[in-house]
């Protein structure tokens, strides 16, 4: 093995070898396996097995004793080649069908001879990498974590296979650490909380990938939204509103026609045979046509526009998840039009923007990916070697102004100009992409983009694509999962429970009620025949920031003991200091 | 003439006979006029009519001249009846087809005779009614106000005849209010005035009746929207967000399919080839999905969702008509699902929520319509006889506990169920429906929306639909009529106007600018190269409530030269003054 592996390397190189131990045990546990395929993936690996019988979870222990003791007994991993024939002959003996096909379809492939590998009893096709002998491996950081269906070669018309999965890693600390994030991560799964917090829901009737936000969940995304609203107009945007449809030509001249065509949603008006109209999938397009509304200034820019825009993308059903990736959104979009000498400063601006939001959410990890053409197929752009130079220039001016974090990658850039993408972490070290930018040469000239300058001359503006808060849905989903669920007060849809001790302080209880929706706290009584411990277990379950319990000493001295969802101490306190107290935490947003 | 004509069928008949006179002037004009239909339409008449040249606006007095003439030598109406041969005969030899082509049309539809009406010179095919002579005509009350093209029939393939339109009213203050109404209306038009004050747009690129609103009528749409939200808080609503695509089904179980599938846009979701989608018409079903996304208990009813929703209807393109007709418009939607005894106190709710907006914003001239079955034609509605009557039960039973004024129809009731339409005139007297409300005994069923009730057995909800504000864009085009676009302060996009007399005062303007905005206040700077008179003019062009004038004086003295976009007195105060004035003013929505 070579010792320049990078760290990453190594990792899969690891998970993959696991794999042919795993692969190994099959064979001791059923001597009749056959085998289908067993690569590395993301913190672990799999392996396709056809078997006499279906799996139980209980197998799993049973399978990583064994390869305990493959790895014990520090098998090399023989490599050797052989000609096609032999190959074929040798599998065909073993009764392999799966590998035999995988080695004529490398024949067909025009390879004359493959690699196998044995490992101990079991020899397998493959091309490596590996380790040099089990023994490499630490037993102690290695767990298979899941049996699953898998259709040999994905068909589901081929022979139906039994999947194992495994994770692996350089040793037993990191795999307690994964082992707990991936707990963590469950806890904090955001469906799960979703329906337990009653924020959002889905109706089998209106179709999948189509959330109903219910009215918890809608005032988290109410009071996202008011930020933003109230934050951009700080900031000098102005908002507007536009249709959800339009003809098809606006996403021809756009370009998005035909390169996201299979994302689009079709529509029939129904009066307007001739004319093909599309759902929108992104808001850009329809904030150019507000722009050329009227003739523009050069006293007009930057010009800055906003829109909470509604929109629809074709996700398959295999990759929907929750509110994280859902087929109908709204984003949080904006786009600036600004002349070309402007432009660094505007988009420096821009990424101060998103490190506001960022910060004010003590969100700390996160940085930007600037993806550019794939330098081997610039034939699949628009534009000219020209404008992607500049605006590639012009994104790298902005993000060194701004003094932000970025690593450039040679793929992944938009059709008409280099994306900037943010990627956040959150509290558990899952990334997300949040929001895409833009500096964009492209479409001014597409759409006719023009303002008069000093000179009187007629200029083309450059245009700045953002979404610092992304879509609403894909946020809220994020930060369920970096809050599990316990949102900072501001953002939470309950702020108050108030718990009375016995019915006999429902009066009370009622009082306090009412003083803080006067004072505009969201507020529930918690006053069901449960018991006080059982209630306080509820609102704690609840992700409640605070629950007020009061009894016969809070009436008389119109005080609440103060419970934090996160502790168990009881602060007495005067109900006028606590509403002072979280009124200032709503407003600061703490 | 019968004495028992009601003043509407009298004035229908003044209508119908001033088209005859017009007919006879055109005859007298152009001797080789052919004549095609002349009937009584709101407010006056049309007659269309074939012609050796194109009519010219210049042409209408010397009508008018003609037919004061034909009014004044008072000719009978003369009723012959003849046989449809002799008929034919007649128009042949007068050369006028299309008369023969319509009695050749009554012979078809298996008339024996026709009857005719002569006014002096000019014989017309006509069944009547007419007064007794053209004197009965007040001469002074006539008007002919425009010229247009029209086909034969209707049909593009035909004949084109000239159009020529006029008013008639019983007498001549009738018809001058009527004139001054129309001037006043075409002052307040809303599409002219929506692009006048930046309102909003269309773009022939996006498509016909798919309103883009420009930041200054959003911030209308979103100060009336925000008043909405708030409102229903305050009465109770939760608050949800649904998507606006759904399977077909949806809206099969919920019946409208096939009622309104001419009105419904189909969506093709690109890998759902097997099932059809609709962008929503309505929002109804998706909030009976969200009550039915757990079980309901007696306890959490009345339950009341509210929603701002989005919904797209196929207008035909002859009828749209700004925002007040658009394609895709957002509704005030709400619905509240209770038990049938609490019916009538939560309908009568509804309507005093209605009052609470209408009479906040002024209006005073509403009433209902409750529009019923045709009992002609009962078996074009779902349900059975029992719901009906229930439902019209409930429905009156609320109205009245709720004194509002009602007029019942029969017709215009909803497939499932009676209608209540609320109709509000504007200040010029124009009637628009507004909002329409239903007590709904059908849906419950359809969708089986059940709740456990105190005796712990299953039964149906009675749902009430409601949108008090209707649609935004409607509503806001009926208010920009009502106030002729001089909104009230806080409904204004730009509330104060600083004009500073010359630039030497930029500074001071500047400050009051700031200190306005750190009081949340709109205000825009008037301090172009411009006169301080043309400056004036542009802000009261623009019906901005309230411009503040300052010169060397108020700079001295920290105060404002106030005057209000009605008047052109100017009060000079201090600045602080106005501001917690106008601070007020916003606050109380007055």
């Amino acid at each position: 093995m070579s010792k320049k592996l990078t760290k990453k390397n190594k990792l899969e190189i690891i998970r993959h070898s696991t794999s042919h131990v795993l692969a190994t045990a099959m064979l001791d546990m059923f001597p009749e396996t056959k085998f289908g395929i067993g690569p590395a993936i993301d913190n672990g690996f799999y392996y396709d097995f056809g078997l006499p019988r279906t799996l139980i979870p209980e197998d799993l222990p049973i399978l990583e004793e064994k390869m305990k003791q493959i790895i014990k007994k520090n098998h090399p991993f023989e490599k050797r080649v052989l000609k096609i024939k032999n190959a074929i002959d040798h599998f065909k003996k073993a009764q392999q069908p799966h590998k035999v096909e995988l080695i004529k379809d490398l024949e067909q492939a025009g390879e004359k001879q493959i690699t196998v590998y044995k490992t101990g009893p079991f020899i397998d096709l493959c091309t490596g990498l590996h380790l040099e002998s089990t023994g490499e491996i630490d037993a102690s950081a290695i767990k298979l974590t899941k049996i699953s269906g898998a259709y040999w070669k994905g068909d589901e018309n081929r022979d139906q296979l039994q999947r194992v999965y495994g994770v692996a890693f350089t040793n037993k600390k990191e795999l307690k650490q994964h082992l707990h994030m991936m707990r963590e991560a469950k806890k904090r799964d955001h469906r799960k909380l979703g329906k337990e917090l009653e924020l959002f829901t889905f109706s089998d009737q209106i179709g999948a990938g189509l959330p109903l936000w219910l009215p918890k969940g809608m005032i988290i995304k109410q009071e996202l939204e008011k930020w933003g609203m109230e934050t951009e107009e700080k900031w000098g945007y102005k908002r507007v509103s536009t249709p959800f449809i339009t003809k098809r030509k606006l996403f021809e001249t756009s370009g998005h026609v035909p390169y996201f065509e299979d994302e689009m949603y079709k529509v029939e008006v129904p009066g307007e045979e001739k004319e093909d109209y599309f759902i929108r999938p992104m808001n850009c397009p329809f904030h150019h046509m507000i722009y050329k509304s009227k003739k523009r200034s050069y006293r007009e820019l930057p010009l800055k526009i906003a829109e909470y825009g509604t929109v629809a993308r074709y996700e398959q059903a295999g990759t929907l998840n929750g509110i994280l990736r859902p087929r109908v959104f709204c984003q949080n979009d904006a786009h600036v039009y600004c002349t070309k000498k402007q432009a660094v400063d505007v988009f420096a601006e821009i990424i101060n923007l998103h490190r506001y939001y960022y910060d004010s959410l003590g969100l700390k990890d996160y940085y930007i990916v600037l993806a550019l053409r794939d330098p081997k197929k610039k034939e699949k752009y628009h534009g000219d070697e020209e404008m992607w130079k500049k605006s590639e220039e012009v994104s790298i001016k902005a993000m060194d102004k701004a003094g932000i974090k970025y690593v450039v990658e040679n793929e992944g850039a938009a059709h008409y100009g280099p994306k900037m993408d943010f990627k956040i972490k959150s509290a558990i070290g899952t990334e997300y992409g949040i929001s895409t930018n833009q500096i964009d040469l492209f479409m001014p000239k597409r759409f006719n983009l023009k303002y008069i300058d000093k000179d009187g001359k007629e200029k083309y503006v450059v245009v700045q694509h953002q979404a610092p808060l992304g879509s609403s849905e894909r946020f809220i989903g994020f930060l369920i999962e970096h809050y599990a669920g316990a949102f900072p007060t501001w953002l939470s849809p309950v702020q108050v429970a108030i718990i009375p001790v016995s019915e006999k302080f429902d009066e009370y209880a009622k009082k306090v009620k009412l003083e803080l929706k006067n004072a505009a706290v969201r507020v529930e009584m918690y006053n069901s025949n449960n018991s006080l411990g059982k209630r306080i277990a509820e609102a704690t379950k609840q992700k409640i920031p605070y629950m007020l319990v009061v009894g016969e000493k809070e009436e008389k001295e119109e005080t609440v003991a103060v419970r934090e969802r996160e502790g168990k101490k009881q602060d007495v306190i005067k109900l006028e200091k606590f509403i002072n107290k979280i009124r200032k935490e709503i407003e600061k947003k703490e």
